[in-house]
Parts: C-alpha cells; sequence; structure tokens
C-alpha cells in the first residue's frame, strides 16, 4: 500500500483500539480494489469524542469513520443524518463526512452478521432466534433479523431497562417477527443461538448462555471477535453444535462500509 | 506495510496537501527501522487548523503532527512549548503531543536544509549567502546558516516587514555572521545563493533571483520541492552553475523529526 498526498482517509475510533482488526481488513479491501485510501486505527477516550469529531470533520480528505466500542451510542448524536438501520438501533459505526462538514450516520453490525450468516450457508428466513444481550450490536443484529425473515426472537438481557426497549421498537415495526422476552438458556426450538454481550472477551469469563437444552442442529453465534474461540462457542463446540465466530460480521460488512463512505460502488 | 490497531498515527496538515512528498519519505523511513507507525495526508483549510489541532491532541496513539504550507506560523500559537529553532523562526513544522494532550513545537527546516548541504559537498563554514525570502522555511534557513557559521547572509525580501523582522532577530544573536540587506540579484561574492520564496511553484512563474553575477562556483538552492527543476534552477543550470534542489531539505529532515516525535532514537 503506497501512502500519497492524494490518499484519502478512514480512521477506526475506539477504546482500546489495539485489538481492532478493521486496519488490516479495510486496507486490503482498497488494495484489492485499487481505491486510493487508507484505514487508521486513532485511540479515543470516551470523554474526548466530541472533541475528535469536531477536528475531523473539518479535515478535507477524510471519508469518514468506522466507530467501536465504546462509541456506537455517543458517536450516533453527532450525526446530522442516520440511516434506517442506525436510527432503528440508536448507534452507528460509521460516519461518513459530507462536504458541509457534517455527518451522516450508518449502522452495519446488524446486516453484516446476517450476511455472514448467509455466506457460511445458515439461513435466517423461518428460523428461530435465542438473542442475548442488548447493547448496540445485539440490537442492530436484532433488527437485521427481523428484516431478514426470522419467525421468532427469545431476547435476554441483564438489563430489563435496555430490554424493554428493543422490544418495544421491534415490536413497533409490525413484523411477522415473533417478539418474545426469554432467558438465557437454549431450548430445542432454537435454530440460531447468538451471543450479543461482551461476556467473553476477558479471560475467565464464563459462557454468557446454557447450551445444555440446545438441538443438534443449532448454530451457536457469537459476535465477539476477540478471542475468536470465546467461551460459548468452546462449549457449543463441545456439544457437537456448529459455531460462527465474530469475524464473519466484519468481514462481510466492510464492502457495505466502503460503499456507504462512496469509496467504492 | 502493514497497519494494525497498534500502530501510532503521525499526520502531516497542510492546505494543498496533494503534493506533498512527506506520506513517502516517513513511511520509508518506517519501514527501514521496522517502526510501528504510519503517516497520512490531511487536507486542512487554515480557517480550520485550530478545530483540527484540538481535535487531535485528544487522540492517544497520535504521536504528533507534520506541519506545511500555509500553517506553519499559526500552527506554532497551538503549542504550549517551543524548541529554539521553532522559537528563533516563530514557525514550526512539527508539533510533538504530549501525553498530557499539549503540543511542543519543533522546526526542522533550517537544520534539514543544511545537513542537505553539507550531505551533497557543499559546505556552509565561511561561506557567503544571498537568502531571498524570509517567510517561515526562509527564516529557519537563515538561522541555520548562522548556526553552521556563513561568514555573511544578504538578505532579501518583498516585504519590508518580514525583511527586517528577521535582520533585528538574526542580529540580536551577536553571532559573528554578517547580516546585511541586499537585492534578488546574485553577486560574484556569494558562495551560496538561496530561494526561499513560493516563486516557482506555479507554471510561468519567473526565476525570483537575477544570476547574471554570479560567480562560476556558487551553488543555487531552491527551497521548493515541486517542480523539482524550478525557473531559478533552470537559469542556474543555463549558466553553468550547481544547482541544489529543494528535496534534500525534507530528505535530511525527516530523521530529525521522527526522533522528535519520539518514534525514532
Amino acid at each position: 500500500m503506497q501512502i500519497d498526498g492524494e490518499t484519502k482517509i478512514v480512521a477506526i475510533l475506539g477504546d482500546p483500539i489495539a485489538q481492532a482488526k478493521s486496519p488490516q481488513l479495510f486496507n486490503a479491501l482498497f488494495e484489492r480494489h485499487a481505491v486510493g485510501a487508507v484505514l487508521i486505527p486513532l485511540h479515543v477516550p470516551s470523554l474526548r469524542l466530541g472533541a475528535v469529531l469536531d477536528g475531523l470533520r473539518n479535515i478535507v480528505n477524510l471519508a469518514g469513520v468506522v466507530v467501536t466500542v465504546p462509541h456506537k451510542f455517543a458517536a450516533a448524536a453527532h450525526a446530522a443524518d442516520l440511516s434506517d438501520s442506525a436510527r432503528q438501533t440508536g448507534g452507528v459505526n460509521c460516519l461518513r463526512r459530507e462536504a458541509d462538514g457534517t455527518w451522516s450516520g450508518g449502522m452495519f453490525d446488524g446486516t453484516g452478521f446476517v450476511r455472514g450468516l448467509l455466506a457460511c450457508g445458515h439461513s435466517v428466513r423461518g428460523k428461530s432466534v435465542l438473542l442475548v444481550g442488548t447493547g448496540g450490536a445485539g440490537t442492530a443484529v436484532a433488527h437485521a433479523l427481523v428484516d431478514a425473515g426470522a419467525v421468532s426472537i427469545d431476547l435476554y438481557d441483564a438489563d430489563p431497562g435496555s430490554l424493554a426497549r428493543v422490544e418495544d421498537a421491534l415490536r413497533s415495526r409490525q413484523s411477522t417477527t415473533s417478539i418474545r422476552r426469554g432467558v438465557a438458556s437454549a431450548q430445542s426450538t432454537h435454530d440460531l443461538i447468538v451471543n450479543a454481550t461482551p461476556c467473553g472477551m476477558r479471560a475467565g469469563d464464563p459462557s454468557p448462555i446454557d447450551l445444555t437444552g440446545a438441538a443438534q442442529q443449532a448454530v451457536v453465534a457469537d459476535l465477539i471477535m476477540k478471542p475468536e474461540q470465546t467461551p460459548l462457542l468452546n462449549a457449543a463446540k463441545a456439544s457437537g453444535l456448529t459455531v460462527h465466530p465474530g469475524r464473519h460480521l466484519l468481514e462481510c460488512s466492510v464492502e457495505a462500509m466502503a460503499a456507504f463512505l462512496r469509496l467504492m460502488a
């Protein structure tokens, strides 16, 4: 990759940032498609997010930023415009810089997750889902599962306020998907079991979902990218279940994000 | 060059920025020395410099910024601390980010120019210099020529205020270098003839210095980097004089700037 004075800039903002895989994935994509852009990591503490975004929006050759933990909700407040997914979720994982220096927000976690499932041969239409965790990524995934035609979603979150908010938002869409309150335990009726909590990122974390009751044909997915093998996925493997690691989400959303940033068709 | 989540960031700020050669030079240096850093170009309009610097200083993994035209003087006002060269010049071409989010300013144009001359076998000690242009780079070069032991500097600038300011600053140093007011015409006594004006950057610019009276052994230097062959250097070549293009300045200052940014020893 050759950076020169005409290179367009994309940054990923997070705290911490050392674990981010976006630089490798985006820069490989830019190289494959001969896009004159580079993605760089920026370590931005939460209290500084506003100041950093106010600086970055004045940089003419900045295409936009990718937003990761813990900034997805806070960054949405800086967007002058939000995509449907971002509005549904209340969070953004991408801000495009417009020519007038304003931000347009997009959220690709949900669509990226569903694309990743489909790319691995796991269908969503007509399936019963257990989704544990209703933060930024979990909310985005829930909406994308509705869009993809899941027959039911059993939702669980340790925070009843967050859970109720997402339930209400999903029910207000008046889709055919049945939205139910679940528990953090798989049942034999679940085709797809998803962890959208951060439980599993730190060494020694327990599995966030009890898989004892899971059906043998169930697919067990984790949104966590690092470590790739989480306690949940290890437990699923030990039970002979099919596992779906978090990296597919990012791998299947980079092209859509590059298009949103107007760097690719 | 592989960018990952642990890569440190350096940016060059200018308007325009497309012509900048710093990305190629710094990134090649980082690669040669296995430094985990990348330099990216940022196009920053003058009115936005303050907002951009206030944003960038909150980014934990930003080592600092390189500052180019037209920001060298304005950026100095944002530095909590200035190096001797920066204080003498009144401008900075480098801001290092300190851990507390403040900037320390450095100015490497002058020392880079002198290093470039020496690297090409052109000595400065005891030499007579004609220096045309007393902006940021010209002022830095004048101080560095004094430091390097030039016997005399004839100064010229179309702006009498700028000229008087630099004359006063150089004389106040009480060095052995004779500081005189010159004209934009070479005399046979000049060993080194330097253009530090922007004249020559645009197509059709005339030569900023009349070389008719120059001695045959004179070295004619231009600080302009693009085009590499300026009207002044073309005129010097046509008269059989030795030429010294602007790229040597940058090539001979990148290592010192990387050290200032604490990216290299």
